[in-house]
C-alpha cells in the first residue's frame, strides 16, 4: 500500500497516529486520468466519523490519514470521458470514490454496497494506493462519484449534504417514509438529526424530535421546524407517544435503549438505524412479532440518490444549519465535537485558511 | 370476567393450573347470534403457543384454560348476517374472534393490530366472558373470523393452515419476499418451518432450510422440497452462504444468535421473526446498518390474507405433514411437542375421539 510518488501536488490535514491530532501534510494525488474530474476543494464539512477514523476507533485506521467525505468545490479539470462536468462547476464529493459498476448493487444504484467499494479516505484504491478525503486543498476522483452542487445554496452550507444528507434522505426513500403527512421521529439532534428534520419538513412529514436534552426543543421546534420533541427519559411522555409514529430515523451513535423507540410506532413502522453505537443492541423478540414492525440499518445512499437529494434539497432550499471554521481550528473542533458542542455541522473553509496550517 | 352460565353445551380439554395437564371440561358456548357462526369442529392443530400458554409462560393465562387456534370444522348453524356460510360448509377459525372492525388496522386487513384485538382462547370477550379454543367439540364465531377451507385438502391437514400457514405465509407477502426466484432462507424446521418451505417452493422461490440439526436435511429436501440444507453450526458453510439470501422466516422459538443469520443476507435483505424466543436479542448495529438490511417480526395475519393462503394452498395442494392424535393423547403429544419430537404438526381429531376423555 503505497504513496502517489508524483502526480500533483497536495497539501491537507492528516492524523499520525491514533492521538487523532491533525497536522500539515503534503503528498500528491494522481493526475488527472480520462474518466477523472480534479477539484479544488473549496469546503469540506466535519463528520463522525472522521472523528473515529482518526483515532482508529473503529480500527483499521490507516496512518498518516486526511480524512473528509463532505468534499465541496469548483472543478479545475475534466478527463476527456468525464464530460457531464465542466471547468468552473460547482460539485461534491462524498463517502465513495469507486465501486465495480458492474455488479447488481452497482446497478441498482447502491455503490454503497458493492463488495469493492472504494471510500473516499481510508481506503485502498486499485493502484495500491490509499485514499485520501477532503481536509486538503485538491481531489480527483472518478466522474462517476462526482455530484452536482444545487446553485442556490452556498457551497459552504450545501457541504454537509455530501454526507449527513444522503444518510438520512436515502432511508426516507427506501424504507417509504417519505410519504406526506407521515409521522416521523427523529432520534438524536446532532449532524444527521438535524437534516432529517429538514428533508421531512420540506417532504410534507409531522416531525417529532425525541432527544436525551430537553434544552433543545425551542431550537429544534423554532430553527428547525419540528412539529413536536419528546424527551426520551420522560416516561410519561414516552408512553403517550406509543403507537404514534410510522417511522422513527435514529441517528445516535452512542449506547441507547432500542425497545422504548420501538414502542413509539405504529404497527408496521420502521425504525431505521443510520448511527453506529459501539455496544450490541439488545431488543425483545416481541417488540418486534407485535405489531409486525422493523428494526432496519441503512448506510448513506446511491450516487444517484445522492443527486436526487442535492436536487430537492435545492428545490427547497435545504441548508443545514453549520459553523464555518478554519483549517487552523479542526483540532479544537475535534474536541468539540466530542462533547456535542456543536450547531449543528462544522464546515472547513479550506481553500481561504490553508496558508494558516 | 364470568362463566357463560347457559347457551350451547359444549365439552373440551382444559388445563386448570400452571402443570399444564389438561383434562375433560364441560362448558358452555354462546347461542349462535346474528353475525355468528356455529360449527362443529373436527380437528383441531397444536401449536406451540398452546404449550406456552397453558403452562402460564408468557404469564396472563386465566385458568381454565381451553386452547386451540388451529380449528377446522363443519358448519352446523350460521345467524341471518353470516350468509356467506351455510350448514354443511368446510370452515376454519384460526387465532382471532373479534376485532373492533373499525380502527385503521382492521380496515387495512390487519385484524391482528387491533388494539381491541380478542383471542380464539385465553381473551376476554366483549360480554365479559373469557374466550376457549378448538380443543372442544363446537365453537361459535363471528362469521368475519370464520374462513373457507380449500375442498381439495383433507381438513385435518388443512388445520394447521390457521396459525402457522399464516404466520409464515404473511411475512412473505408483506415484505416482499414472495418473488419467483427470489432466494429464501427458513430458519428451524418444525410445525411452522415445514410449512414455510412448502409455500415457498410452492411460489417458485429457492429455499434453503437452516437448522441445527443435520439430521433433518434428508427429509428438509426430498419430503418438503427444499433446495438446500445449511447446518448453522457449521461455521465454514455458514461463511460460504454470506450474502446470497433475498430473505430469511425465523420460525425458532428457542434463545439462538440472531448476528450469523443477518450476515446470510444480501443488501437489503430482510430477515423476519415469527418466533418468540424469551431472552432479548442481541444485534450490532454495524450487522444492519451495513448492507441496509432489515429485521422484522410478523405477528399471524390478516383475515383476507388467510383467505387467501387457505385458496393458495388448495391450488398447490399444500399440505402440513402431520400426526393425527386422539383427545386422550394430548398431555403425551404435549410432552412429545416439548423436545420437539414430532413431524411436523400434532393435529387431534376431536370428533373421532371425544368419548375417550
Amino acid at each position: 500500500m503505497g504513496e502517489v510518488a508524483e502526480g500533483i501536488k497536495a497539501m491537507g490535514l492528516a492524523a499520525m497516529d491514533t492521538s487523532g491530532a491533525l497536522s500539515r501534510f503534503d503528498f500528491y494525488r494522481r493526475n488527472n486520468g480520462d474518466d477523472d474530474v480534479t477539484l479544488k476543494v473549496l469546503y469540506c464539512g466535519i463528520c463522525h466519523s472522521d472523528l473515529h477514523s482518526i483515532k482508529n476507533e473503529w480500527s483499521g485506521t490507516i496512518y498518516p490519514i486526511v480524512p473528509g467525505h463532505e468534499v465541496a468545490g469548483i472543478v479545475t479539470e475534466v478527463g476527456r470521458n468525464a464530460q457531464r462536468f465542466k471547468i468552473g462547476d460547482k460539485v461534491g464529493v462524498g463517502c465513495m470514490v469507486r465501486s465495480c459498476r458492474s455488479c447488481v448493487s452497482c446497478k441498482q444504484d447502491c455503490e454503497m454496497d458493492c463488495r469493492n467499494l472504494i471510500y473516499t479516505y481510508n481506503s485502498e484504491d486499485v493502484d495500491g494506493t490509499i485514499t485520501r478525503g477532503g481536509y486538503s486543498d485538491i481531489v480527483v476522483v472518478n466522474e462517476h462519484f462526482v455530484l452536482k452542487m444545487p446553485d442556490n445554496i452556498p457551497l459552504e452550507k450545501a457541504a454537509p449534504l455530501l454526507c449527513a444528507g444522503i444518510t438520512v434522505y436515502s432511508p426516507m426513500v427506501s424504507f417509504g417514509l417519505n410519504k406526506e403527512g407521515m409521522h416521523l421521529g427523529v432520534v438524536g439532534l446532532g449532524g444527521l438529526g438535524h437534516v432529517a428534520v429538514k428533508f421531512a419538513k420540506a417532504l410534507g412529514l409531522k416531525v417529532t424530535v425525541i432527544s436525551t436534552s430537553p434544552s433543545k426543543e425551542t431550537e429544534a421546534i423554532t430553527l428547525l421546524g419540528a412539529d413536536s420533541f419528546l424527551v426520551s427519559k420522560n416516561a410519561e411522555k414516552m408512553k403517550e407517544a406509543m403507537w404514534t409514529m410510522d417511522g422513527i430515523i435514529d441517528t445516535v451513535s452512542g449506547d441507547h435503549p432500542i425497545p422504548p423507540l420501538l414502542a413509539l410506532l405504529k404497527p408496521h413502522g420502521k425504525m431505521v438505524l443510520v448511527g453506529l453505537p459501539e455496544k450490541p443492541l439488545t431488543v425483545e423478540a416481541f417488540s418486534l412479532v407485535i405489531g409486525g414492525k422493523t428494526l432496519a440499518g441503512s448506510n448513506i445512499g446511491g450516487l444517484e440518490l445522492t443527486q436526487d437529494m442535492l436536487d430537492l434539497a435545492g428545490k427547497h432550499n435545504i441548508t443545514p444549519e453549520i459553523e464555518l471554521i478554519g483549517m487552523d481550528y479542526v483540532n479544537k473542533a475535534m474536541e468539540r465535537l466530542t462533547k456535542g458542542d456543536v450547531k449543528y455541522r462544522f464546515v472547513i473553509d479550506i481553500a481561504n485558511t490553508a496558508n494558516k496550517i
